[in-house]
């Protein structure tokens, strides 16, 4: 992964809200019962965070925040950063002191870990098939409710690109706004009408002659949805000469390891697909504690 | 989905505030800006959410609870109830009213519905393949942070069954539990001494020596870990030689597809996977919407 | 209070959660107004809480949070556990550093403080009234809103037991369920289908013909509900030849501190009552504070 | 109660807060299995409050509150407002709609309506016994965390009167912050000078010789504490000749229904006594269901 | 105010947060203890809003929400929308019900609109003293803490544009950033590198220099700190003619009443000024009511 | 600013929720995408908060614990204390640490600290032109929602007094309770009977015959709503022959600079003004950063 596809910071408030939120749910009315009731209080042990395949990491803020949620004084340690890849065997991080509050925080560190180490691991699978292009794997709205901001980080370790976070921070013009517009350039119009200035726009086409015409009034993006490798191409071609490839072109549908290399081939700069947040295989990995 | 397995009641406390959440989550600070650029806030709407596969419904109340957010004279109707089947191509449910409510909510209705819907029908299609036994296939405490309660809800529309909620409703005693103890047996008794009476006691083995350590201690249950169906055909011959059966059994560890007739052939009880919550497929479905 | 009733942790999110909410509403919007009326900021103190009755001690942790939650930086030590005795007149523990932050605190840390180890001390006295039989004092459902986790566990740790946490982490099948389901053993039967494989099942019964019915269904508990001593004897007798007393017994009506006795000699596990938590007078204790 | 002891409206927003804080903390994860299992999801259900002895009622609108926010149409109605006494085996209020949501919401408003009323209960006893002077039975800040506003309001319910409702609302100075000023006088002086002019201004003393330089200052109510009868008398008449009576008095320490008369007829203005937030007995109220 | 310049619909998640949160601050824990002191509960009474003075309307949804808050049958109706102009002594809304409800809600409700509308006023006011150029007046991220949502939908109803919602919807490059990448193409070449498609790129610069190498690197849009108005023409020329006025030119800096036309006819697309959040006068607006 | 003068204590609680939920505003899901793209996560810097005119400082710890919140290891250390009066030109404070999260924080920090020295230093502006007199500039509840605590702490920090708080901590009697009641006298019986001992009661008048009417039924304090300067001295003179003074007297309406002093000459003791918390221009300060 290269400098330039460095994670952003995830935001320390919503780490510590999420993590708190998933220790309440796990922990319910009376806590850790099987711990409470066989390991004495006072015990102390250390842990390793272990992969059990090979995978792109994501989510060690979360999984280390809560440890440090359920007690401030457990001492958490990794050699790795979000984005960096573990081979299957390997120890990830490791984490030390009350056996107790090891325990009790062991799943919630996991499930996000694992879960959000899947998300950058497949994505790194998809973005690998087509290194040789220039095109970026790019995720969509299609996350699980809640967890957004943390799915999207996730595609960044694996080395894709974010589309939009939300309803709020682009334009993105579907076939319902152009129907009641009355036209894809009307839409476009009535969109840049209406947005600030760091807005962007895009508009979703089905084939050329919308394509042709939306790019008449100029959007900051083109979504070709559906069209297959030798239609893209005609679209880059059209795009190149139209405005030099200034306005950027995004591929979806049926977006699959089978057929990437030739959807990215055909010259788009993005492809996005909802596979890789919403069918993303967890990352394997576990927690060998030694209680002292 | 006989009658024995209907979905339990969903909070609505639960339902709510998820789905306010993620509303929050999409809509952010602008709201729908494409949205509001192209559609009159006057113009209204009929929408028909429609699947495009077969599937096993769930999370339609968090779906119709979406829309009312937005707008509370939003109007949903369906003629399914969650844990029902639904054929590919199939209308699912109906909302119509405000054309910019619904275009706001229609994203996150459906991201709790898809992925609700593919957990369910992902658990039928593993309870399917040992329909002709007595096992239940169950989910695990790896779920999505945030979403117990609607996946093992959603495990329950697919016709599986529920392992323990959270670290608290129920004892379930490990190998470092049995470690610190010194012993199955100890570990046990130590569990009984503490637990309320409406607390069961599950227990973890590896193999048929721990078991037979663990049936002296009567526990409620046992986790067979990792066995072969040889070895759970014999222990569910020792337990039925023991206590005439009412221990129940949970085989875990490499549930596929392709094995799980075997394993559900040896006569447990249980066959509990993180497959089912963890790596279920969304259901396809999509909301087709006419702007009046 | 032997070994196996140690309390078990309590979870920090939910101190934390609680310490705040409750904090907040002491302080309301301006603060503790006396206070920084009359006392420098720059001022020092140091303050004993100490119990002025004998009893048992519950909520520690809760007091030391709210200290910390107005200033990380005040000292809280203390020679107590929850669960351990305190004599009339002895400190229970020391907090020190900055004198508004110790006054702004106080109420707060002692309301926590006095009302769980109220119960606590009370649980413990109804405890000692029948320690020479095998019965257990028992909590019910009858909680302060918001403090049902606090409450539950200042029961443990007066050493008495714990029941369900709430409606959803075991069945407690009661006469209208019954009515619906058209007799007891048939509501067994149908919770037994319902359930996943760790979630117990007790049935509330008023009479013997009632108990014998219910046996047939084999629950894994039964309550007694207000059946006088030698009911209750015959009850366990009953049971005992039954299944060899498998199923544990709990009474419950007219629990007081003249009738538990002879209610624990009928031979019962458990006899619950709503006396402990919700008619449990206050432990006195107070906070001396020597400003520096 | 008379026209001017109307209890305050409670504010719908606190209401709504705690009602279904409570309904999560009782439904927690996976609801009420017991009715989910039992009671088939269309069957309706009429229940009705009713009170097992004679008391003073506070809490209905919380009550209410907890059905409706399981279910809104749940049909609530009661021929008694807040403040009112009822008789044992007199009916409080009645509710029908679905059988399911009466269930699940019965026991969080029991748990409220049992609390307040006892509270009010508790109040109106004490009450009862002064009637026949100018006195008049106040809280304190002892209450539950969480439920002081709640607490409070209960207590207006039962004839009582409201001290300060946190550290915000009034100036309570105490020995700790008289030691620090140097003395009684300098203190109110002090507060004076930091109070807003609608801050009222009360002083705690211990003795005559204080009580008097206390008068110097002209604070608003001065707060004799663990006086016996005569002295309060005493205090009463050096209050009456220094300023006409002006400054309110109000005792406290050793507030006993044996003791109250006593103290009542000294002639102070208020008699406070956590007793009433913090020892009341819970009124004893059940919920009697006819499911159709 | 034209077609394109209709405001968004506010979300109404976050309208009904804002209104519960902004009325338990103002009733605390005891509420409206003059209305409950001096006014029936059962009551009614009509309330009419008017303007006190000649304004633009903003936050009409915030103040009918803050009535419904506290009661829902309150009965809200307007002839206004969002957006629109009042004249002086002009009825702006009516609403009518229960006489405590309206007074509880009143400072509330009020305090929501007198603000937005100040700032619709305000934007209003400075762009109409532009409305012969093609510049549009726009909104910083000076706003007050937790009302950004609202502030800058206000600037929308006053006609004005918005800027970045947050740190996240934009990327906008500033001296320190500039400084650590060491070079202004540099910075953007990095932000270029990091940002999704949708991501606008915004840079600033100080000088005609720094702006010609902004250009090379091709940014959406260019913020002209603290430049004259013939600075910002010669930068407009330049920009021409390097882009045919494609990157968008923002004007910041000592922007008021007096100097605004000036900056405006420059030709610059955008000024930006965080006077219209910050230093916004409120309009006045007061509730005359008749109670019943 | 004299000691007596000297800021209550700000909530810590109050202070830390409020700065994580502006954080959360301004960051939104992505973060700080800017300075994600262009700084390095371990760079280093140092950040002078500097004023850029005279005023009067408020909100320092918010400043401080915006910081915090992104980052505990950030160092914050100032020279000065809320109240505490800044030139043109002085360094504020100094924050050094990680670059990344002092540039995440900054705009939070600086958006509070603006705001509430703009209040603290407008009301020092009013308050310096009535030092001769007795009177005290008061605020009202015309509040930011969300910010009443804070403003009116501001307020306080320029020498300002307070009014109530909220609608719960004081009875403040208008037209519309008198009107309903039937007159004032009995408006102000009314609120006696019905307030604790700690609650003031004020009452609003229009002419002296109200006022004098007012007087015999002895509220705490009369708001005298837009009389002149001649009427307000007759009305101090009857009042200090009527109680020597004792009832408080509070002018408002019509208060600017420009005749702030005419109103305090007229020996009332209070005067009231929304000016200084809806209209007081933010303090100029700027945040200038070296990173290393």
């Amino acid at each position: 992964m290269d400098r330039d596809r460095l994670p952003p910071t995830l935001s320390p408030i919503l780490v510590e809200d999420a993590v708190r939120a998933a220790l309440s749910e796990d922990l319910g009315r009376a806590g850790d019962v099987t711990t409470d009731a066989t390991i004495p209080p006072e015990a102390e042990a250390t842990a390793v965070v272990a992969s059990r395949e090979d995978g792109v990491l994501a989510g060690l803020p979360l999984a280390a925040a809560a440890f440090r949620a359920i007690d401030p004084l457990l001492q958490w340690s990794t050699a790795f950063a979000d984005g960096e890849s573990v081979a299957a065997g390997g120890p990830v991080a490791r984490v030390s002191g009350n056996a107790r509050a090891i325990l009790a925080a062991e799943r919630v560190a996991l499930n996000f870990l694992m879960r959000m180490s899947g998300i950058a691991t497949y994505t790194a699978q998809f973005q690998a098939r087509i290194a040789h292009t220039q095109a970026r794997i790019t995720c969509t709205r299609k996350t699980v409710p809640g967890h957004r901001a943390f799915d999207k980080y996730a595609v960044r370790c694996g080395g894709g690109s974010n589309h939009r976070y939300g309803l709020d921070d682009a334009i993105l013009i579907k076939d319902n706004h152009i129907a009641v517009c009355g036209g894809v350039a009307l839409a476009i119009n009535r969109a840049r009408a209406f947005a600030g200035h760091l807005m962007a726009i895009e508009v979703e086409v089905d084939n050329l002659q919308q394509f042709r015409e939306a790019l008449t009034a100029h959007p900051d993006a083109v979504l070709l949805d559906n069209m297959g490798p030798e239609l893209l191409a005609e679209a880059v071609a059209i795009n190149r000469e139209d405005n030099g490839g200034r306005v950027k072109l995004e591929a979806s549908g049926n977006v699959r390891f089978e057929t990437v290399k030739a959807i990215a081939e055909s010259g788009v700069d993005y492809i996005s697909t909802s596979k890789i947040t919403m069918a993303a295989p967890t990352l394997d990995l576990g927690l060998d504690i030694a209680i002292g």
